[in-house]
């Protein structure tokens, strides 16, 4: 059976071997009169999408399928959807699939911290039940409000990252007011520390790049970053960059090899640090209290319909182009994508592709 | 011997035996030539004198007079002086004595933050090595960035605290935009909560005051606080509260009895949580980085020259009335000022007075 009737997608079938995904069949979400359905056509593969097939974040439902990165094309839509979006549209759905839509977060557009409702693309149960299932399928069903519509201009094996790693880097640095004038600091040059890099000097800014080794600089001044710190190689950048930092962004996925004291110490007095890596729910900081005196510390989580909007312009804007390899969606696609994002060997972002391939017209 | 060839303080002469101060005869620092010598006519008595006394803070000299919330007038005025500042003036010294004044904080007006020469105002060493000694003794003598004029309007008694709890409560509600149409939390109704509560007020906040048992609910809304939050005692608060909270200050001591995780749970989302209280050097905070997640989180410390003034206004304009007991300088008075600010059992302030009695004319 195929869509509608039922989807397939890759699906870790095996909690204990969730590298080796396998088709899978099974019943999208129950169908809300605000829902549209989305035909994938490529969904980019993101470092959560690992940890929660690992069984690192919440727990694993059966025949969970992943992915969160979602551009497609719509199929149906629902008979009460308001927000313009038609069949045949090209769209975008990231991590979030739902959220309350009524309270003070949500009004204020800042749904992505709604505490009441939220419930993610993947690896999340929705109120009546039905299982969130993600973009290593053929098919998706998403509230209307996190269906992103695409601008044409964008590339979606591009666009693709942008749901997720690209909001994720874009939401703080908006919020942190990066712009000309700025120094930007992005720490942790992965998927998303690289599209922090072309985000924060697009928008203007003056981008260091920090990472624990040499190995990456090359990359980075190609990305666009103005300065690069080694920060595992030597002292000397301590003293240079003292307080030269208006906003740091923390991309970084892992906070025991962090040396939050000396991080810190570059950034600017009444300057921001801001974290969009939380490593598991159990998780506690610790930190000295003398390396935040007068600077500012929090974490950012997604960002909002409003800030995918403002996102895409920029990219469209400036023709920002992510560095991203692809991979064909299926099996054997998906364990070498697990594998090597698990082993942080992409260079710096992931696409699975060629949907009609493995599922059909 | 008295001023100008010695002076004569309060010190901790016994090391062990802190708790009970001795007069003891010192030298002031050496002069400079834009130092200010001012005979002190009273002194508040701040929780920090207390641990810097029992040897907490910085290591301890021979015959340490501590007190860094003076009040005096100015008996001699250095050849390079230009703030305008005259003999017979009423001026103030808080905890910062000295700072290079040249570096790029400095210059900003962020002289509490300068990292290359900040002297403070007791248990502190100058570069050519005289001793810096605090407001509990005849005279003090400091670099006239550091005296500050007191308006005529305020009174002595109440203008000490001012000096360090004040400018502390000051500077981060200034800087967080405290003011009309804001909600503000005050966490830990002691020294300088008791003035954060004033203060907050003035500024045209709605108050929240925070405090573990209901026991200063009454202190708390004779001070003007709109809301009180024994977070000790039960759970309600949670829900009632939660998310309302624009900027909060964090004024309690130890952070040890502190459920951060709840507290934070209060803040706005985009709003923000200062903290005043370093515990020690060595104390490394353990924090959830869920519970910062949106929100923002820093440290604050004393305040810049520009606040004072603009704090001294803020107490003019709206006549703001600490609530200060006194005790008369000399051994008995400061053993027991000594003894209760360290059992927390003064309601809420302390200032040293009588100088005339104990050091004469």
């Amino acid at each position: 059976m195929t869509y509608p009737a039922k989807v397939e997608g890759i699906a870790i079938t095996d909690k204990k071997d969730w590298l080796h995904p396998k088709k899978a069949s099974y019943d999208l979400k129950t169908a809300g009169d605000r829902d549209v359905d989305i035909k994938v056509i490529a969904c980019g593969v993101c470092g959560s999408d690992v940890h929660c097939a690992a069984g690192r974040h919440l727990p694993l439902f059966e025949d969970c399928v992943v992915g969160h990165e979602i551009i497609g094309e719509v199929v149906k839509v629902g008979p009460k959807c308001t927000a313009g979006v038609k069949v045949g549209d090209r769209v975008g759905v990231g991590a979030q699939s739902l959220s309350c839509l009524e309270c003070e977060s949500c009004i204020a557009g800042n749904e992505q911290y709604c505490k009441k409702n939220t419930v993610y693309t993947i690896a999340s149960i929705y109120p009546d039940g039905s299982k969130a299932q993600g973009g290593f399928g053929s098919h998706v069903r998403t509230h209307e409000y996190f269906v992103h519509p695409i601008p044409k201009e964008l590339d979606t094996v591009n666009a693709a990252p942008l749901l997720c790693g690209g909001i994720t880097a874009f939401s703080p640095l908006l919020r942190g007011q990066v712009g000309p004038g700025k120094t930007v600091g992005i720490v942790g040059i992965g998927g998303i520390g690289h599209i922090a890099i072309l985000f924060a000097k697009a928008m203007g800014a003056k981008v260091i790049a920090i990472s624990r080794s040499a190995s990456k600089k090359e990359d980075c001044l190609k990305l666009g970053a103005d300065e690069y710190i080694a920060s595992a190689e030597g002292d000397d950048w301590k003293q240079k960059f003292a307080g030269s930092i208006d906003f740091m962004l923390l991309c970084n996925s892992s906070f025991s090899k962090s040396n939050f004291d000396s991080l810190f110490s570059l950034i600017k007095l009444g300057g921001e640090v801001c974290s969009i890596g939380i490593p598991d729910m159990s998780y506690r900081l610790s930190i000295s209290p003398l390396s935040l005196l007068g600077i500012k510390f929090g974490f950012s989580a997604l960002g909002s319909r409003n800030e995918f909007q403002k996102m895409f312009e920029l990219v469209k804007k400036n023709n920002i182009k992510l560095w991203v390899e692809t991979l064909p969606i299926g099996e054997k696609g998906l364990h070498e994508a697990f594998e090597r994002v698990e082993n942080g060997d992409v260079k710096y972002r992931c696409t699975m592709v060629d949907y009609d391939k493995e599922f059909g017209n």
